[in-house]
């Protein structure tokens, strides 16, 4: 019988960064009564009373309205599809309105999930073993996981208050071409990043812009969670400042519609040369697409597109009830923090307190590791993320990641009560 | 203004084999009028009245069934979901039926079609520069693609009227072997290839797996056409005669379902060894999955069980009329091929009789090439693929492929009228 040893597979099986997810779904599955602050998942009162053939018919009312038959525009739903999408028209219009980003429709590429967008992006950027990509750090494990998938190097520059060391890129990017290496990319969430939570201020998005630029640096924005920002409070995505065309946008609608779509996409309006006819660097994500899932389910666009439609066309109108909920259970998880670990703190645990996103992160005196993890399951009955798979440079272990957005308000009182006498009785020297 | 140039992008950007298709979508956007038998995509009339409601109801109250509250079995359709699948109890037991594929639903990932199961496969099998990839010859774009984003070596190992040349590809072990390299496993797809069209013997397949276990080659085999052999003509898949477990067997519903909701599995019941407790392949190609798409739309997948489940969970009941349907335009287009292109058939041109599948080669006495097919296109009315891109080796230049899945009966008729005018005429030397 066929064995085969981790060994002889590729490097990224078995890494510890694929592995995490995993870990934790094993733990909530042996400690069902715990409450657990792990799931960075979206609340199932956002998921839509969905009505799919409701928004199917929607989107297909839009297509006929530009002149495809009725026969032609219900195939649509069912055949295969351009690999570039079918609902770009609508997303960049939503883009457009909603976030001031200005591509038209083939700078876009729909693809499963905001994951499928960076795993095309890195492919198509990373030629050689002497490029590197940066990351901000902390850092989302769907891009550390990528990179993994496709032998890239990675560096992580550090998160800071105002957003990202803006300097320690600059270093970085020195210190890559003094080794004879080339600092491709950085890859940061300007928006409530996972996990770290921080917002990037407009001062420093131009900073960040202004070095990319004379750095001749690629930056990839993920807008995952943008939305969740309070309302009239939103600052511009880099995508929306960024008059050369450095910055690869990634979105999704996991989070401002539902994930059962799998349905997010990327902005790539960068010209590519030297294959004949000039093309965009979207085209480029397409083709290579066409060799990783073909296509996005034409299906799953098109109920995308009819909920955008139904919200007439806005991302924002989608979004807002949706925004308000985050909000909300953000200032409960914070409010409780307060109530149940302030007098007496216990020493050496401190919080931050962002104003959007879905994650807070809590410093422990202790390692916050699966040992912990374990001691709070089984006998505090509460869950929660270790941080050190999102840290590339061994930080991050004594720091655990809380995630508002998968509980009720009353599952998040009880569990920062019950949080907060784990971390009274448990990190104590 | 950024300009990206191709020498600074991967290598798979601008490589011929991922070009291939997007250079047939614009001729035949140019020619509308043209009928083609370029696309391998299912006939529009196999799109069944899909009535996603109805499927998706019928999923659900199979997981009601197994215990599952009405309220929690609808968020399944909207949610994230395991990377593994939805539906794999349904599809494992759809082939333990129809094909005789003896594996337990938890060695099924359900992929985002056959395409993503092609791409996690040679991720996770592929670790060292020194291994190698062998393929039948002439090949799937699909599979070549793939490995060309992950920079694998291919060899191609020629097809032949029983088969493959075992022969051949145990010299191809041997000849690796000495280079100091590994070939680790051999791509092929035994009933009706895209494009070769041949089907294996039940001799070939068992001369194959016994060759597999003395050079510990595994086989990734490729079951997308094996439903269009005529009623009780079927053979057993190599996956029903692999008792080593060293065929990873990859499928999809594009052909016996629909290509929109961009569903596929594969079965990989292989051990692995070597990180703590012993995993199946499938696990590891799930956790690999959770890197390139998350998990597959849970709404597809829905209606893809609900679509099997409607047909008594049987494989063959959801693809018999498509399998005929299938049956009949081969026949039609071999028909007209003997009438239009015998008495005479113009010097040096050929063609084989599949019985099976949905691909027809017709050899020509010059070159099947870019330019002849604008020929054909702007003068004949008439479009095809050229066969130059399936091989690996060079060959297949005076080769094109014929398919007969998209048109209707009267187009197969007429477009073989216009492609025996255009062979006539521009064939001879």
């Amino acid at each position: 019988m066929v064995r085969l040893h981790t060994d002889r597979l590729h490097g990224s099986v078995g890494a510890p960064v694929l592995g995490s997810i995993s870990f934790l779904n094993e733990v909530m599955g042996r400690y069902p009564g715990a409450i657990s602050f792990a799931p960075g998942a979206p609340h199932p009162d956002t998921l839509p009373e969905v009505d799919v053939q409701r928004f199917t018919d929607r989107f297909l009312r839009h297509v006929m309205a530009r002149g495809t038959s009725p026969a032609r525009a219900r195939q649509l739903l069912f055949e295969y599809g351009p690999s570039g999408g079918l609902i770009n028209d609508i997303v960049a219009e939503a883009l457009h309105r909603d976030h001031g980003i200005d591509a038209p429709p083939e700078c876009y590429v729909i693809t499963v999930g905001a994951q499928e967008a960076m795993l095309l992006v890195l492919r198509a950027l990373f030629r050689s073993p002497d490029d590197v990509l940066a990351v901000a750090n902390p850092c989302f494990v769907g891009i550390t996981g990528a990179a993994r998938l496709l032998d890239l190097d990675v560096v992580g520059i550090d998160e800071t208050a105002d957003g990202l060391d803006v300097d320690r890129l600059e270093r970085a990017c020195r210190e890559a071409r003094a080794a004879g290496r080339t600092l491709r990319a950085l890859y940061v969430a300007p928006d409530y990043s996972n996990p770290g939570g921080n917002r990037m201020t407009l001062d420093c998005r131009r900073r960040l812009l202004a070095l990319a630029a004379r750095e001749d640096l690629l930056i990839l924005e993920d807008n995952a969670y943008g939305f969740t920002a309070a309302a009239g409070a939103e600052l511009p995505p880099l995508k929306a400042l960024d008059t050369e065309r450095r910055v690869i946008h990634i979105g999704t609608f996991a989070k401002t519609a539902f994930p059962g779509a799998r349905v997010g996409f990327v902005v790539a309006d960068q010209s590519v040369t030297g294959t004949g006819d000039d093309r965009t660097l979207a085209d480029v994500l397409a083709t290579l697409k066409s060799m990783v899932t073909v296509n996005t389910s034409p299906l799953s666009q098109a109920v995308i597109g009819g909920l955008l439609l139904e919200h007439g066309g806005s991302l924002e109108a989608l979004s807002r009830a949706k925004s308000e909920l985050y909000q909300r259970n953000l200032r409960l998880l914070l409010d409780a923090l307060d109530r149940h670990l302030r007098d007496p703190t216990p020493a050496g645990v401190h919080w931050n307190r962002p104003d959007g996103g879905f994650f807070v992160r809590v410093h422990l005196p202790v390692p916050a590791d699966t040992e912990l993890l374990e001691v709070a399951a089984a006998e505090y009955g509460v869950l929660w993320t270790p941080m050190r798979q999102f840290y590339l440079d061994g930080a991050g272990d004594t720091q655990l990641r809380l995630s508002c957005s998968y509980l009720d308000p009353d599952e998040i009182e009880e569990g920062v009560r019950r949080l907060a006498a784990f971390l009274t009785k448990e990190t104590g020297h």
